[in-house]
């Protein structure tokens, strides 16, 4: 699995992918992550990316000149299954569309900045469009790196712990069950007898109640609603 | 306001936080985003943080002592307003949210990771729980950094354009519409006549009925629950 991210800041994504299981994962060559700054792509000498929206208003928009170059470069180079566009008014993430999008293979990801990008590289060339939140971020490169590290956690042989990523919230609809480590008192605070009961088929029931409970608790939306 | 985060892994943190508004708000001294290393605060020769969990299963948890040693060194210096856990489980990210803790004063935010941490840190010192969308990620680092940049856009003299932030999808309850800039034309494909037309009162109908028709089309769920 390949992911091409333009945008113009590749630096800014230095880090989060130079650790933990974004590192692992492309260390054991099971994906591969290339940031391509989006200046390179201009071509005018101030290297500017962005202009003046048409009809007036704040922000900057960015154009389309420089994506499109940069994107039928990498499609010259290989074929790509998705062209994402980060945005606040895309389809919502959630751990289907993750699941679903690990068994693809390469995949660009633009990331918007200032106040987005023009609509016609949306409709020209983007053939997905995901939002991780309902909420407004100063550009599309963390929300790149959440959508790669949701993704990248479920490519097999990524994760050192199989079984672990099938027993997170969401896997099976359901939020987690609370988890405990030793001491098993601190300060007065005991964790539940039953986990310390070495009864397996209790312990399971407990936390599938558990589970259930916390799900109407927090989040009786997703105990509605199976499709979420 | 000030940021005080707790994480197994400050340095995936380094380049977001020193990048465009993150490290804008830092230098116009609007914001303090301090990173401590968990492991600093554990007893133990190995600095380990982590231990299995009580009642078997797969993954580690994340200890109590750790956390709890870091918290009160901070609280012993100066008050926190908030005490946040990014975690899959918690109240689900949205712009009001971001507004309301835009207001704040100080807050301490803990990365969980590996499987999560200890129960009794939450039932003992956290004040509240986000989530930034129902799916899962290898730690909460990223989910940290998406907070804090969804809060500090709105602090005022943040954003260079204080209008911009106003104009943001979410901030009226509907999507942003189109945005166009130059060129007019993109091989045969045109900017939208009206934006062109210089009629300031119908480019604005026009992209409140663009607003609308959008928000109708991809999250009519925002429409219906105006608490959204």
């Amino acid at each position: 699995m390949r992911f091409d991210i333009i945008t113009v800041l590749p630096s800014l994504l230095d880090s989060p992918f130079a650790h933990s299981i974004l590192q692992r994962a492309q260390k054991k060559g099971l994906s591969e992550i290339h940031v391509h700054n989006l200046r390179d792509y201009t071509s005018n000498k101030q290297r500017s990316v962005d202009d003046y929206p048409y009809g007036g208003g704040s922000g900057m928009v960015m154009q389309i000149e420089p994506f499109a170059t940069c994107i039928e470069k990498l499609q010259s180079e290989r074929t790509y299954d998705e062209i994402i566009y980060m945005t606040p008014d895309g389809e919502t993430l959630n751990q289907s569309i993750a699941n679903d999008l690990s068994t693809r293979g390469n995949m660009i990801i633009l990331c918007g900045h200032y106040k987005g990008i023009d609509q016609r590289i949306r409709d020209i060339f983007v053939t997905r469009e995901i939002s991780i939140g309902d909420y407004v971020l100063s550009g599309g490169e963390l929300p790149a790196a959440i959508l790669v590290d949701a993704i990248i956690r479920l490519i097999p042989g990524v994760l050192s712990d199989e079984t672990s990523a099938l027993s997170d919230s969401f896997q099976d609809g359901l939020l987690d069950a609370p988890i405990y480590t030793r001491p098993a008192e601190w300060r007065g605070h005991k964790v539940p007898d039953i986990l310390l009961s070495g009864n397996e088929a209790k312990i399971n029931a407990w936390r599938d109640d558990q589970q259930l409970q916390r799900t109407q608790e927090r989040r009786p939306d997703l105990l509605g609603d199976n499709e979420q």
